[in-house]
């Protein structure tokens, strides 16, 4: 039953047409058409082969934070750019980087085995054999330790997974927790080990989050072998990211530095990933009660919780040096507004290789920056001045970035109009996350980018995919909802500071889905693996050229800077809608587990003969006022309703009318943020997005009420519903007065 | 918060003591404290010990059809039966059984290696080494074949998977078709493979469903071994159980047979079961795509579907016996109502030795047995008559029952009130199917008993569980619902011919849930087997013992026979609506479906360089007439109403009234067969309950509507829901006829 496809068939047909056709937000229609023209000529500019060459490169050694390729290639970046004609320097920051001395792990069982630790040499993966220069396998920021104790499975080590050890009777105090990665940032898994009490952290890569349940493994395939590993900080980003003697200023030469010891983002016991391979017989070794099914894994075993009797020998010293890391700024001056900065950035540091991450979203910038460089020699002059760059130590905790962004915070807050962001690429659906004010840009640009697989738009292309998805809700959405939805940023890639610490608005683009693979952080992130597995041909590298690409192109022309409100109002009122369910089903969930409890349902219900003796009764969860939330976002509603189509009214404004607004929408952003920052982790100001403190890479939004409702801190919920409601009145009459430079709107 | 805990502990007080304050439908005050004393006669009588001594006899040597041990344990129930006072009989039958020949598999990848096809005899087990006497692991009705071809992974071979194979292009034409056991009956899989095109069949048991990730394996923990088998039957149930060659009729030495040719239920393929040892060469040998997530398992390969490149000859030959089965029949004369007659049966014949499946349920009716002898030795006599059977050949198709029920068709019929079956027990929790007319019935026995574990009655302990229950309706209803639902009987049992052929109302019980374990049709399912994880005091043998037990009891001695309606009305209600929101959803799904492909989402959203392709579109759903269903509840709605309590009405009866009605309460259920069957299988009668014709065992509740629905039959829809409203409206004018004897009803 078809109950009317001729309003998809138009829907499809309008978006297919739509690239010569659609309006520009920020232009008028000559400035759209001049901008189309422009973007034609960029596109053409746009090489695919010259990606590849840049890849095989920049990957032909290892090339971390303090080798000697890394600092190679920032001279090679520099170099470049400079040929491109843009105004570039390299600035250095010193920084904390402990790199292994002592690696030992025995696992004492029936036998006693040192583990492997090593990733092997592989024929078909030509740089896999660079041992002398490839760091091994480690987690940086893991403190020095030597413990030997019996081991605990934590499944992925997150506090709900101690509350099913904790049914079972089972603690890891005095112990190692064996934790598998996912679930997670990694750097949890150390941090809630260790306020359990344990002693140290085994982190291994399970074959069914990432190996041979995915798919063939490693030549065959582009999944984890078994004796892959995934390197890796665990540095306690969630506090701040960001070299860790120099918090919340650049770690210059002569920067104040933090004693070593008092340092607060090292790990608390000492943490080493491993294999699956070196995984196995530890958890072979394992017994005590079945672990539940949450916790399965792929490894042909029965999972067991432990404790032991297998224990493991851990002992783990670092080199903990100070080294130079190496930031490529590149600038084009702006004939216009030459003090509003477009930056655009992606990291060169690499784990080892780093073909995909992150090297192939940094050849994406290169190919943006030439073809700027080449319309500038034909003419062309941006009218807002664009700022590339190209991080160095973005792998150890966004150090490149932060100290950067830390060093020029002053100048940033005043003349940063937005910062687009890029971590590596690969074939498939256009990813965006970001400030929701630009989720209508994004959403016009992937209007505009053609998908090289499929010649429709990526947005078209996104579209079907969310039609397909089996949230229910999505996938209406996906018929009924103007735009796609940006996700919003947690952390775990270099617009963080930008974002998090300033309130710049952000955006993180990325290509992916088809590109699968098990070659993250390890040596086999090569030239090799890229370009059979990750985007072969590197038309998604052009893709993403072509987009970010256009984000700076628009940036750096629009008469009036592409931001607009009714996406943040969109997004936001869904986040508030949850805060609010979220405390709801907290006390419902909380009642029920309370009355189950006190009528014995657990003792009566469990079999009595295993470990499992049910939760225990929870504090019960107050009403909370979301009153001052809910009559902000009455404020913002009306303000929004003022500015609709700020694009095109503001455009009938007086230059310098135009420009009090331009400022006003760019530093919108900057409201989102308090100087006072979240609770316990100040370095973080943003209250719409931020990392989760127990999540590391995984964004909570309305990050301080959310987390106080989670954490079941009901007080501090209050203090942050009133934060929060402040920022969003505050943003609200920002807002009101945009509405009330601009002339009447038209009809929409 | 605690909103009302007294509500909740009000409740559990009343059900601990319910045991010696509420009343028994069908009994008057005094009878009820009469039958009361008689249950804790019958209670003291039954023994753990006795029940360990009979299985440890039984399960001595391998006892299946056909085998010396099959018929010695016939005989010595029978003696043992006939020692306790019952007037006992073996009625023999004439059955068709093929034993294997000819067992060849050998996989024909890189290597070409015989398949082992062995259960080794392991030291912990000590009857695990009668090789002589097991037989050797096979599927029961696979034809001869010998065949060599491309092997296709098939997932657990249902309907659907096949969608999956076809979305990606593959077919199992001329090729063997590897699928893994669960997810449906087994005989399914080779049926669904054949009418693909496969030309074999392999079944293996996967790991992640019945091996080493459910827990420890054989014999350090109760589950399946790498090398472990599972046996069993893959005749075609669904189209009619019992003996293949005399469908319909008991196959004494002279009934007509139809020439083996000519057997409908007959494999259309070769099929062979195998370990997980042994499938994983297979595995490892498949290339093609990677399977779909729902297709993996849990062996330490990355699962593809083929075809190939790994080939397998499987040869396969069988000895087409007939042979005789032994069926003990053991009477207890009513004293009243000699012509009305309790059955409760459990089979003895097993796959091998068979401790959990069927001994653990055989002695338990040997106990009950035991001490309703010993009872009648002291006086006591029921109103009714009692019938103990002990079935033959139930493994190979149910035919001991199914031959003996067909062979009495005509006196069970006019005297069968109902049939209590079991087959095999376990530690955990009460499980009962069956009729919805007796759900109330089991209810005030689950009351009466006490759980062996936790002290409180089992009805309490199965609401607990039920309390937790991740389907929040059900958890919410196990505060709400007076009674516990009793689940719908498909197949897999003995009660079917009872209930699904002939209409007599059936309940099938047993405990279970906490005796997890993979010795199903293995060798390992053995009296060490079953002593260490099934039930090891035999706590749960004597509590089966005394809810059977109760039930047969109370049938045999009540004054008013205890069916009622409002159970049967509230379950068959929710099988009303759910067709109707079947019929619904499956139309909603399909214009979605149907609106993806016109609008190529599949092509745009799909990985281009994948095989999946997405499905094709599949033909509208009619909106379906249910108005004669839905109007044939309201008159069943009505009649419920003029019966309700008619346990008490009823004793004010004269005997001659009461008798009249007792016939009608008994003989409801034969109200719910047409004589014509189902579709396409008239074996099967029951137009409320009926296994699937493609799940095998699992149940479909209004089979002809639901399965016409399902399988997109739209004028059978309309036939079925006319045939089914008729069986409705018939039993709501029998039910109204009750109403209309019995005096005015007591206010509820």
């Amino acid at each position: 039953m078809n109950r009317s496809p001729w309003i998809i068939g138009g829907l499809v047909a309008s978006l297919a047409l739509s690239s010569v056709s659609e309006p520009i937000s920020g232009f008028d229609a000559a400035g759209a058409s001049a901008q189309q023209a422009l973007e034609a000529k960029f596109d053409a500019l746009i090489s695919a082969d010259e990606q590849k060459a840049w890849m095989e490169h920049l990957t032909a050694r290892p090339h971390h934070l303090g080798s000697a390729f890394d600092r190679e290639n920032a001279e090679y970046i520099a170099g470049l750019f400079r040929s491109w004609g843009y105004d570039t320097s390299i600035e250095t920051y010193e920084v904390l980087f402990p790199t292994p001395k002592v690696r030992e792990l025995e696992v004492i069982g029936e036998r006693t085995l040192p583990a492997k630790l090593e990733e092997p040499t592989l024929a078909a993966d030509s740089t896999s054999g660079q041992h002398d220069e490839q760091l091994p396998t480690y987690n940086a920021y893991s403190i020095d330790g030597d413990v030997t104790a019996e081991v605990v499975y934590v499944n992925y080590g997150v506090p709900k997974d101690y509350e099913e050890l904790a049914r079972r009777g089972i603690s890891v105090k005095g112990k190692i927790a064996l934790a598998r990665y996912a679930g997670s940032w990694r750097g949890i898994k150390p941090k809630v080990a260790a306020e359990h009490g344990a002693i140290g952290t085994l982190i291994y890569s399970d074959p069914a989050d990432d190996g041979y349940v995915q798919g063939d493994v490693y030549p065959e395939g582009p999944f984890r072998r078994e004796d892959g590993v995934q390197r890796g900080s665990v540095m306690d980003m969630p506090l701040y990211p960001g070299d860790p003697q120099t918090p919340g200023r650049g770690s210059t030469k002569r920067a104040k530095r933090v004693k070593l010891k008092d340092v607060e983002t090292l790990t608390k016991v000492p943490v080493m990933p491993i294999s699956y391979g070196d995984a196995l017989p530890i958890l072979r070794g394992l017994s005590g009660p079945v672990a539940p099914d949450s916790f399965k894994g792929g490894l042909p075993v029965t999972y067991h919780l432990g404790p032991g009797p297998v224990k493991v020998h851990l002992k783990l010293a670092f080199n903990w040096d100070v080294v130079t890391l190496y930031d490529v700024i590149a600038k084009m001056k702006g004939s216009e507004y030459p003090d509003q900065w477009i930056m655009r950035g992606n990291h060169h540091d690499a784990w080892v290789n780093g073909a995909a991450d992150p090297i192939s979203g940094m050849v994406a910038l290169m190919s943006e920056a030439k073809a700027m460089g080449e319309m500038a020699r034909q003419g062309w002059k941006p009218k807002r001045t664009i700022v590339f760059a190209a991080w160095d130590g973005e792998e150890q905790g966004l150090l490149g970035s932060t100290e950067w962004v830390e060093d020029h915070a002053s100048e940033l807050r005043e003349k940063a109009v937005a910062y687009v962001n890029t971590d590596g690429n690969g074939r498939g659906f256009l990813r965006v996350g970001g400030s929701h004010t630009l989720e209508n840009m994004v959403n016009e640009i992937a209007r505009d980018v053609t998908d090289p697989q499929t010649k429709v738009s990526v947005a078209e292309r996104g579209r079907a995919a969310l039609r397909l998805s089996r949230d229910k809700d999505a996938a209406r959405e996906a018929l009924a909802r103007k735009n796609l939805r940006i996700y919003p940023l947690g952390s775990g890639s270099d617009y963080s500071p930008f974002l998090q610490h300033l309130g710049i608005a952000s955006l993180n683009v990325g290509y992916g889905g088809e590109n699968q693979g098990g070659s993250y952080h390890s040596i086999y992130d090569s030239f090799d693996h890229f370009t059979r597995f990750g985007d072969p041909g590197f038309a998604y590298g052009v893709a993403l050229s072509q987009t970010t690409g256009r984000a700076v192109l628009r940036f750096a022309n629009a008469e009036v800077v592409p931001f607009e409100f009714d996406g943040l109002l969109d997004n936001l009122q869904t986040y508030v809608d949850e805060v609010v369910k979220l405390a709801d089903s907290m006390r419902e969930e909380t009642d029920v587990l309370n009355r189950q409890v006190e009528d014995g349902v657990y003792a009566l219900a469990l079999d009595p003969t295993k470990a499992d003796k049910g939760p225990v009764k929870k504090g019960e969860v107050p009403h909370i006022n979301f009153a001052p939330l809910l009559n902000a976002m009455e404020s913002l509603k009306d303000a929004v309703a003022t500015v609709r189509q700020v694009d095109r009214r503001a455009l009938a404004l007086s230059a310098q009318e135009r420009e009090a607004v331009n400022r006003l929408l760019y530093t919108s952003e900057r409201l989102m943020t308090l100087d006072k920052g979240l609770p316990r982790r100040p370095w973080y100001r943003h209250h719409i997005y931020a990392p989760g403190f127990y999540t590391g890479y995984g964004v909570k939004t309305l990050p301080g009420v959310r987390e106080a409702i989670e954490e079941r801190h009901w007080q501090e919920a209050d203090e942050k519903i009133a934060d929060t409601a402040g920022v969003i009145r505050t943003l609200a009459a920002s807002i009101q007065k945009i509405g009330s430079t601009l002339p009447a709107g038209e009809k929409l």
